[in-house]
C-alpha cells in the first residue's frame, strides 16, 4: 500500500512558495517522501512549473494565509488558511502528517484544535532536537505546547521524546534527563519532585536530574520538562547563541561572515524542526527562515514520525484509558 | 558613625585565601569598603602579611571549610564553617553583609537558615546581573532561591530586583519584564498569568511579558521569574555561551586565546556576583573562580545593597504584615 503523503504548507515561511515548493520537490525526488502541497493553487503551480513538477505533485487549494507575525489563535480560527486545510487533510486521513514553516504558535494552536489528542495521550508536547557540543543532538521536550502539565503528562512527554530520539535521531536506547535545578534526587520544584518518581521503570534509560548547562552539553539524548520552562529554554538558547556570537564579532577575533556560518550550523531547527507529538496526527514546524533543504528534511522527519507510530509507547506504558 | 564592615569568607572559592584576602585588601584600600575576614586565622594572617595588612583588617576565626563541591544543606549544618560564622556576624549586627566565593547552593542554604527573612518579605530571591549585548546588564531575579513562589512572592522579587538595578547598576528608573512564553498579555503559565496583574502600579516601569531571547538582549533592566525557571535560565546561559564559543573554536575562525577573553568578559558573575535579597542581612555569592578584583567588586556590591536598604520598597509597597 502506498503511504499517505505528507501535506506541506506552501504559504508558510519567510521565503514563501519558492522555497517550500522547492523543498517539497526535493523531499519527493531525493528522499522518496510522497508529498502534497497546500495553499494558493496558482502560486504553487507556477513554482512547480519551474521544477518541471506540475502533475507530479498534487495541490490542495487554500485561499488564506496565516501571517508570519500571527502567534496565537487569532487569524488562525479562519478555516480556509493553508494551516487549517493542511491539518484537515491529516484529520481526514488524506495525509500522514503536516509540515509548515509558518509561525510556530499559530500552527501549534490550530493543530491542537484541529487534530485532537491521540488515544491515551493526556496533552501534546513540542519536541526540538538541539545540536550539542559533542556533535550529536539532544531532544528538548516539551518546548512549548503545554505550559502547566501534571507529573503524569511530563512522564508521557518523556516517552514521546524518547520515541522521537529513536525514530528521528536513530538513537537505539535513549537516555532521558529531567530538567531541574540540581542534579541530586529531590532537587527542584514541586512538579519535578513529583515527576522524578514516575520516570524509572519506563522504557528508556532514566539518567536522573539534569540542569540548564546540560541542554547543549550532550549529557543525555532527551531532556524532559514542562512546556513553560522548555519554551523559555529554547528561546534562551537561540538568544544566547546570538549574543555570544555578537560578543565574538565585537571583540574582532572573527569576521561576521565566518560567524554567520557557525550561527547557521547552530540553528536548532536544522535538525528537523519542532515536532508536535501526541496528537492524532503528526505535525512538524520548520523554522520560518527555512530554505528548500530544511523543508525537505522536515518532510522526512514528519514521515518517519508518522510511520514509526510515535505515540505507541505512551499507549503501551502510560495510557490514561484502556486501549480498546 | 563608621558603618559595620563587610564580612568576607576567606576560605571560599577555587583559589582559596590567596585571592579572597587580596580581594578584601583591595576592597578596603582602593574602594573604601570596611571589611573583616572570616576563616582559618593562621592562613589568613599569612596572606595579610604578604600585603603588609596584618592589623589593618580584622580576622574572625572559623575552623571548618565548606567544600566547593558541597551544594546543599549537608556539611553546611556545621556551625563552625566560615560560611556559618560569616552569617552569624551579620545576624549579630557585627557585619553589614557577607561575601563568599563558596558554593552558591551551600551559601544560600546557610544564609536562609542563619539570617531569617527581613520584615515584610515572604521569601528571599537570588539576583544576578547578566551582561547584555547592548553593553549594559539585565538583573535576573529569582535565579534560584525560591523554586515554588506564589504570585505575591514574584511581585516582591520584582521590587527587590528593581532596587538591585538602582543600587548596584545605577539605573534611575528601571524597567521590569515578567519572563514568559509570549510577549502578549495573558501568555504564560498559571503563575505568570496571576503575577501579571500584580506588577502594574508598583514603583518601576512594568514592561509586560518578555521571553527567553530577551534575557541577554537588553530589552529590560530587570527580568523577574520564579526561582526554578530563573536557575535553569542562568545555568542555560552559562552552558550556551560555552557551547557557542566551542563551536566558533571548532570552526577555526578564532583562536582559543581570543575566545577565552570573550568568555571571561561574558562571565555573568563579574557584574557583582549573585545577591541573596530579602533576608535580614545582605549576602553576595561571588563566582567560585573569582580573583581578587572580583571579590573586591562583590564587597562593594554588598556594601551598596546593605547601605541602600534593598528591602525598603518591599516594606513600603508589598509588605505581608503591617510595619510596626
Amino acid at each position: 500500500m502506498m503511504p499517505e503523503p505528507v501535506a506541506v504548507d506552501a504559504m508558510g515561511g519567510d521565503h514563501g512558495p519558492a522555497e517550500t515548493v522547492a523543498g517539497a520537490v526535493l523531499a519527493r525526488r531525493a528522499r522518496g517522501v510522497p508529498v502534497v502541497l497546500v495553499g494558493r493553487a496558482g502560486a504553487i503551480r507556477a513554482e512547480l512549473a519551474r521544477h518541471d513538477a506540475v502533475g507530479e505533485i498534487d495541490v490542495v487549494h487554500a485561499e488564506q494565509i496565516v501571517p508570519m507575525t500571527e502567534r496565537g489563535a487569532g487569524a488562525v480560527s479562519a478555516d480556509q488558511t493553508s494551516v487549517a486545510v493542511g491539518c484537515d487533510l491529516v484529520r481526514q486521513g488524506a495525509a500522514s502528517a503536516f509540515v509548515s514553516a509558518g509561525s510556530t504558535g499559530a500552527v501549534v494552536s490550530r493543530a491542537i484544535r484541529g487534530l485532537g489528542r491521540a488515544e491515551g495521550v493526556l496533552r501534546p508536547a513540542l519536541a526540538v532536537a538541539l545540536p550539542s557540543v559533542t556533535g550529536g543532538a539532544t531532544v528538548l521536550v516539551d518546548a512549548g505546547a503545554t505550559a502547566d502539565p501534571t507529573p503524569e503528562m511530563v512522564a508521557q512527554f518523556a516517552l514521546l521524546g524518547a520515541s522521537y530520539a529513536q525514530l528521528v535521531l536513530g538513537v537505539a536506547d535513549p537516555s532521558v534527563g529531567l530538567l531541574s535545578i540540581g542534579s541530586e534526587p529531590g532537587k527542584g520544584n514541586r512538579l519535578t519532585r513529583r515527576t522524578e518518581g514516575l520516570l524509572p521503570g519506563l522504557p528508556f534509560r532514566f539518567h536522573g536530574n539534569v540542569e540548564g548547562h546540560d541542554v547543549l552539553a550532550g549529557t543525555v539524548d532527551v531532556i524532559v520538562t514542562d512546556g513553560f520552562t522548555g519554551n523559555v529554554v529554547l528561546k534562551n538558547v537561540e538568544g544566547t547563541v546570538r549574543a555570544a556570537l555578537a560578543m565574538v564579532a565585537r571583540a574582532g577575533v572573527a569576521g561576521p561572515e565566518a560567524l554567520r556560518e557557525v550561527a547557521a550550523r547552530y540553528d536548532p531547527e536544522t535538525h528537523g524542526g519542532a515536532a508536535l507529538l501526541g496528537l492524532d496526527g503528526t505535525v512538524v514546524v520548520a523554522h520560518g527562515s527555512s530554505r528548500a533543504r530544511t523543508v525537505a528534511r522536515a518532510c522526512e522527519v514528519a514521515r518517519d514520525l508518522a510511520e514509526g507510530g510515535v505515540v505507541t509507547r505512551v499507549r503501551d506504558h502510560l495510557a490514561v484509558e484502556p486501549v480498546r
